[in-house]
């Protein structure tokens, strides 16, 4: 059961009607394609967010950028919204329909359009996921690093500047973007971006749509970068007598300039509650995990330089894997982490901190909310990537006790208070939605809010692209 | 002798007075700082490409963000352009006066205001050089990476999007740039980004700005990355049978995944000017200068595979340098190329071309151009960031012969067409200011273009930001 939204989130003057007569010419130009059963509108009216609204009036599966440009121009002309919907994993409400309006599913769009391996290119219809597309170019010896955890799209992780595990070595959605197709609020389709790995060809049209969360247009193509597979890749997990010297140990790593390729923290509490689900039987104890990719030389290098730092900070049993099977096992202890700690306290949902901080101030803004959750009494999770000074708390709440969410977001807002005043984000990779919009004020101020507002208004005169999400307009 | 701007860029009506009134208001706030002298406004009115246009009506010195937003203000009081200038080194016209109104010179904003050494970031005045950066930066242990060539400020860099030699190891001032802090055209003072290393924090602002060529606002503070300095630092120049062996070499080496540092190409034409004009007395042939970073392992193993390949394609008289004043020396070839070039032509200007292509494409793209180039008999110099796909022709002509000059711009317009056959860019670092309007419009269509005139009238209605550049609005 989801919480209902707050008020001021879901302004009654906001719910727009979707005219019965858009409902048929969608299914004038879809034919079964477009889709008002309650079941489907309901699926696609929600995410992993822990907010509520009333579904969409209608769902349209389209299976091309035609698709895609004539809905939304069939939207614009009765002034309806558009939500630009890939496999729902959000977790800060984007998809919610919060002022009414169509879903625009792109699930369909999951072609991989053109490899360019010669290039470490690959050009990808919205719908294709990340796990899809590794799949697809495996024997090109590349592949696409960014990793969120979920199985996402690469439309979705475009659109909300995703990043995860890999980010600390080979970057975010931000820096692994080369091109994009959009279709703009009118229906017009174009090109942001070439092939070409720089560019200094006028405004960023491509970052300035990464992160917009489908409210400048809807992603109908997107050209990443690709790596070639390492030569060699060793993961190693090792435990820490506390958070802070496991934090510590990854604040030097980074500083010495290690390329680690993945360091990631997880907590006492969590490896607790994956034990508990997946019987790994791993040390109850802070761990990192940490995976090192490069020449058989450097990964060495690398793992030895860590290993030393670790020591200085207590760190002990490092367990080692080299081959995929032991990788995984490995790796099954974060990638389960949300769906054990979810399951260590039935009917519960979760809500997510996403805060960033410069690495410097990470062991300040780690360690000062770790104390603030234990003394809340509210169970929670702690994962991070902590390479790039960005964790998640995840608070584990009763839904049905509006008191247990009352204490989460007072967590949550002492927590983006901290990081604001280490000069960090509110979020490093969820992206705002609904849940952030006053925290993104307190961040950037007024005038830059203002300023993403001027350009709103710009590009969707008739504020129709995923309406009341970022900000209030 | 600059030629002067082809009439469909300098539009009389577009030329607009500046109102005594104006100058009275900025003498008043500004007294000395304010300059009408014609030695001064002409200095302003001109960077390094090789157009000419009226100077501007008056030059402001600013010594502060305050000082930037008044001057702003006022000139939006009175309708009258504000174009930014740093230390004049823009290849693309970006500092003409072509639309009238008053330079705003920030040079003297040159403070390093924070080292964040512990954080990898470095906050600066806008009027901060790259040499001047690093040199301030030297006792942490590390460096600022971006090398466009010439000293430029930093604020210029960000504006242009600028890259350089190290970019295709650390990226451009679009991967490397974490916030800014910006006068827009209304004279408000915004901040976009924090010092968090990644963030999905609303529209990217930063990334918009970062590019935008002085249209949007001016920039008055921006924060960058840094990287540790390398353990090892090794340089090597290679010399190949011909320009088709050194790019087929550089085209393996980064599909191969190595993390080369800096790879140079120069054509022969470029080796014997610089031999004429420094007495290096290099092998007369095309050259590969490269530079490798890591540990010294990891320089070592680079450097091995990189030889390997270069064998393979001929490469010959491997020579190399470990310490910094055999480096200075290898790289005095390629910063010196510009300059050795023009003065082996007296009076000459150069036409310099930008285009950028994915590797794939490299050979093709380069070798045709240099076919055209030769057949043409217009004296030209080649070099390349080829690790990039990104490449630099100077055409050299006589500004006194229109007909070079007309020479030139065809071998020029023959290029670009072929890189965008190829998903290439027009420009790669340089930006479009004047000279490439009409390939912006090609390269990215007439709906991209119109997206950005939308947001800059969003964001400048009055059209007081460096007016005329990137697209005519």
């Amino acid at each position: 059961m989801n919480a209902p939204l707050p008020q001021h989130l879901l302004p009654e003057i906001r719910q727009r009607e979707t005219p019965p007569a858009l409902l048929e010419a969608l299914k004038a130009r879809f034919a079964e394609r477009c889709s008002t059963a309650l079941v489907v509108r309901e699926q696609h009216g929600r995410d992993e967010s822990s907010f509520a609204a009333p579904p969409p009036s209608a769902v349209v599966f389209a299976e091309s950028t035609l698709d895609v440009a004539d809905a939304v121009k069939l939207a614009s002309q009765f002034n309806v919204p558009v939500i630009p919907f890939g496999v729902g994993t959000s977790l800060e409400g984007h998809l919610l329909a919060v002022q009414g309006g169509i879903s625009l599913d792109v699930s369909r769009m999951n072609r991989v359009l053109a490899i360019n391996a010669e290039d470490l290119t690959v050009t990808v219809q919205p719908g294709v996921t990340r796990k899809q597309l590794n799949e697809e170019i495996k024997s090109t010896g590349l592949f696409f690093p960014i990793d969120p955890g979920a199985d996402a799209t690469i439309g979705g992780m475009s659109a909300t500047r995703a990043s995860g595990t890999n980010a600390v070595r080979y970057g975010t959605m931000r820096e692994n973007v080369l091109a994009l197709e959009v279709v703009t609020a009118s229906g017009e389709v174009i090109r942001t971006g070439t092939r070409a790995k720089k560019s200094a060809a006028g405004y960023d049209l491509t970052r300035l749509m990464v992160g917009s969360e489908g409210t400048l247009g809807v992603i109908t193509e997107v050209t990443v970068r690709l790596y070639p597979l390492p030569e060699a890749i060793s993961a190693a997990i090792c435990s820490f007598p506390s958070i802070e010297a496991a934090v510590r140990t990854t604040i030097e790593v980074i500083q010495l300039g290690v390329p680690i390729a993945r360091v990631e923290l997880i907590d006492a509490n969590t490896v607790r509650m994956v034990n508990a689900n997946t019987k790994l039987g791993l040390r109850e104890e802070p761990l990192l995990l940490m995976e090192f990719h490069g020449t058989p030389g450097s990964v060495k290098e690398q793992a030895e330089l860590v290993q030393e730092l670790a020591d200085g900070h207590g760190g002990n049993a490092f367990e080692w894997a080299s081959t995929p099977e032991e990788r995984t096992r490995l790796w099954a202890a974060r990638h389960n982490a949300y769906f054990a700690a979810i399951q260590s306290k039935p009917g519960c949902r979760s809500i997510s901190t996403d805060t960033c901080v410069p690495i410097s101030r990470l062991a300040d803004c780690l360690l000062e909310s770790v104390a603030e959750a234990d003394a809340s009494g509210i169970p929670y999770f702690l994962v991070g990537h902590v390479g790039d000074g960005n964790f998640h708390f995840g608070y584990l709440i009763d839904p049905a006790k509006p008191e247990e969410r009352e204490i989460a977001e007072g967590l949550n807002h002492q927590l983006v208070a901290r990081a604001l005043r280490l000069e960090g984000t509110c979020t490093g990779e969820h992206g705002v939605g609904l849940h952030k919009m006053d925290f993104l004020v307190t961040e950037t101020g007024a005038g830059a809010v203002a300023m993403m507002g001027s350009i709103k208004r710009a590009l969707d005169p008739k504020n129709i692209m995923n309406p009341g999400k970022i900000f209030s307009i």
